[in-house]
C-alpha cells in the first residue's frame, strides 16, 4: 500500500509538474516560450507522460483514475506485478494519483512564480492549472472527454496484448496523439487527478490576479474520463 | 472472418477518429488547435496510424485497400499470421476499412460537435473529413497520389524483411514523413478508406453549412492510392 | 555490384524525393504546407533518411558519398555485412548514390508538377533541388559544411559500438539533429549526392521560371561533406 | 582517467555545438531557422543531448556536473562500468565536462561566423552561448533550477532501474520535455557545464558587437543544477 502511494503519487506529481509547465510557458507572459502553439503543448504532456511513467514504473504507472478505473472494468487480476485489483488497492490508486496531481501543480506555479505574479487575466492562469472548453456545453464537452479517454484507455490495454521495445514511449506518443486530435474542444483532461488536483491547487494558492476556479465545469473532466476508461475497460473483452 | 471484420474496422476508425481529429482541430473555428499548422497535422495523422495499429495488431493492421493490395501483387501468402491471402479475406479486409473509415469519422464529428454547428464555410469542413487538391488537375493529382502510396507501400513491405524494437511507431514515422514532404498538393490521401469512408460520412451527416461532397474530385484518392500500392508490391519483387 | 546499385540508387532516390518533397512543401506557392518551417524541414529530412536506410538497409545505406568515405577512412572491412571495402565496391556506391539522388528529385518534381509551373521564383525553385547559403562567403559556408558531416558521420560510426532498438530512427533523429543546430547558414547538404544529383536534375528539367543552377557554389556541398566525412572516419581512431 | 576525459570532453563538445547552434540558428539574423520557435530549439537540445549521449556511452555519458553530482549523491558504486566513483574519477568527469562545454561553444560559432559577425544585438549574442533569465530574480530563478534539474536527474536515475530499448532516446526526450515545460523562466541550463563553458567562450571570442558575458548571473545556472541534481541522488534513495 505504502509502495502505491509512494510511486503513484510521485509519478502524477510529476506528470501534472511538467504538463502544467507546458501550459505555463505557452501562455503565460514574458516566458520563453510564449504563443509556442498547440503542437509543444502536445509534445509538452506527452512527454509529461514519458517522464511519469518511469518515476511509477514499479506500480504500473496508472497516474490516472481513469486507467486504474478502466482496468477494474477490464476484469485485470493485477494493476501492477504483484499488486492484486482489491477494493484497498483501488482507493490508494485513485487517492494517490489525486494527490500526486495536486502536489505537482504546486511545484510548478513555484517554477514560474515570477511570471504568475506578473500575469493579470484570471483565464490564463486558470488555464495552466485546469482544462477548460472553448465552447461551453456540458453534453457535448462530456462527449468530447468520454471519446478521447475512451481511446487513451483501450489502447493502453492494447499495448498489452503486443510487447514492443518502446517502453514508456509509446503512451507518451498515445497522449501527443489525443492531444492533437482530440483535445480542441476542451483541452483534453482525459485524466481527473490531472484536472481536479491542479484545479485544487488553484483555489488556494496565493496568486495575484486569480478568478474563479470554475467548479461548475468541474465535473465534466471528472465524469467524463470516467466513463470513458470504464468502456474502455469493457470493450477490450472484445479483442 | 469475423477477426478481420472486428479488428481491421477498429484500427481503421481510430485511424480516421484521431485523423480527422487532428484536422479539425486545427482548421474549425475557436478549438484549441487552431491555426497549429502543418506539422502538427503530419504528426496527428502519423499517430493516428500509431493507435490504429496497436488496435488492429492481431489482423496485420491494414487500415488501408492500398496495403491489402500492395501486399496481394506482392505475392505475399499471408495477409497476417494465420490469415492466408484468398479472394474472401481479401474482400473482407476492403470492407471492414472502408465502415471503419465510415465510422470513425462519425466519432469525431461527435468529438467537435458544437465546432462544426459553428462552422460556416462548408470547404473546411469538406477538408475535415476527406481530401481535396490545393490545385485541381485530375492527372497531376492521380500523380501525386501513386507516387505517395508508392512510397507508403514499399517501405513498410521492406520493414517485413528487417526486424526492429519500433513496431507501430515505424509506420507512424513514415507517415508522418509521407505527410510532410508529399502531402502538399493533394493532403495526401493515401488510403482509399481514409478518404471515401468519411466522405459517405460527410454526404449523410446532419451538418449545418456544408456544401458538397466533391465527388467529381473522389474516384482520385481511390484510383490513385490502389495504382501506388499495387506498383509497390509489385516493385517489391526486385529487392 | 548489382545489388550496391539496386538498394543504394533506390534508397538515395526516396532521401532526395522526401527531402526535395518536404521543401517543395514549405516554399512553393499554394501547397498545403506553405510556411510549414523551419523544423518541419527538419523532420522531414531526417524521416526521409529514415525511409531510405530502410529500403537499403541490405547495402548499409549509405545513400551518402560523405559515409561511404568516412567508413573508407575509419578502416572499416567491410561497407555492409558481406560487402567488401574495395575500390570497385567504393566507386559503385558513390556513383549509385549520385544516381538516386538525381532520380528521386525528378520524381519529387513529378509529384509537385503543378506547382513548380505556377511557380515564378527561381531561387524558391533551385531551392527545392539544392542547397544554397544565406550569407555567401565559400570559405565559411565549406567550414559549416565540414563541421555538420563531421557529427553526421562521426556519430554514426559510433552507433557501431552500441547497439539499441532504434534501427534506423538513430541516424534520423541524428539528421533531425543536425538540420535544426547546423542548418542554419548553408541548408546542411551534408552529402554530395544530396546536392549535385538535384543540382543536375534542376539544370536539365523544363522548369517555367527555373533560372540558374548556381554552378559557382556547388563545388561547397561537395568538398565540404567529403572533407568533413573523411574527418570523422579518421577521428573515429581515437575512440 | 585518459577513457573520462577523452569521451566526456568529446560528448560535452557535442552537446554544446548542437545546442547552441539550435539557439544560433533560431535568433542570429539571416538563418534558415530563424524564428523557428521554442519547439525546434527543444527538440535541437534534446538531440544535442542524444548525439552526445552516443559519443560518450563508453563513460556513461554523464555530459552534466549535476549527473555526475547526483550519482555520487545517489551512492552509486561506478558513474559507469568499469569507472568506479572516486574523488579522482568525480574531478576528472567535472572538469571534462566543462572544458567540452567550452570547446564545443567555440565551434559552433566557427559554424555560424557570418552570421555572427553581421549581430548587432549583444543580447542575442549572449543568448546563443549561455542561460539568462526571462524575470531576472536570483531567488526564484534558482528555484527553477533546481526543480527542473531535480526532474533531469531523478528520471536519469529512474532509466537505470527499468530497461527499455530507447537507449540515447529516453535522455533525449526527457532534456526536449524539461526544456518544453520548465524552461520558460530561465531558459533551462539544468547543466552547470553547458552554461560556464560557453559563457567563458563567449568572454574570449572576437565577436563585433558582443556586450557583457552576464557574470552577476552566471552562478545561478551553476548553483541551481549542482543543488538539483544532488537533491535529486538523495531523493533517489526513497525509490
Amino acid at each position: 500500500m505504502a509502495t502505491i502511494f509512494l510511486y503513484e503519487i510521485a509519478g502524477t506529481a510529476m506528470l501534472t509538474l511538467l504538463g502544467g509547465g507546458v501550459v505555463a510557458n505557452a501562455i503565460l507572459g514574458k516566458t520563453k516560450g510564449n504563443g509556442g502553439g498547440w503542437l509543444m503543448i502536445n509534445f509538452g504532456w506527452g512527454l509529461a507522460v514519458f517522464a511519469g511513467v518511469w518515476v511509477a514504473y514499479k506500480t504500473g504507472a496508472h497516474l490516472n483514475p481513469a486507467v486504474t478505473l478502466g482496468l477494474l472494468s477490464s476484469g485485470a487480476a493485477e494493476y501492477a506485478p504483484g499488486i492484486a485489483v482489491t477494493a484497498g488497492s483501488t482507493i490508494a490508486y485513485l487517492l494517490a494519483e489525486l494527490i500526486g496531481g495536486f502536489l505537482g501543480a504546486i511545484v510548478a506555479w513555484l517554477a514560474y512564480k515570477t511570471h504568475y505574479d506578473q500575469e493579470t487575466d484570471a483565464g490564463t492562469i486558470l488555464g495552466t492549472f485546469s482544462t477548460g472548453p472553448e465552447i461551453r456545453s456540458y453534453g457535448w464537452n462530456f462527449v468530447t472527454e468520454v471519446i478521447a479517454t475512451f481511446v487513451l484507455v483501450l489502447v493502453i490495454i492494447m499495448f498489452g496484448s503486443t510487447p514492443s521495445g518502446l517502453g514508456p514511449l509509446a503512451v507518451a506518443l498515445l497522449v501527443v496523439s489525443i492531444g492533437a486530435s482530440l483535445g480542441g474542444p476542451t483541452g483534453y483532461a482525459i485524466n481527473p487527478a490531472r484536472d481536479l488536483g491542479p484545479r485544487l491547487a488553484h483555489a488556494i494558492l496565493p496568486i495575484p490576479h486569480k478568478g474563479s476556479s470554475d467548479w461548475s465545469y468541474s465535473w465534466v473532466p471528472i465524469a467524463g474520463p470516467i466513463v470513458g476508461g470504464v468502456l474502455a475497460g469493457l470493450a477490450s473483452f472484445a479483442f
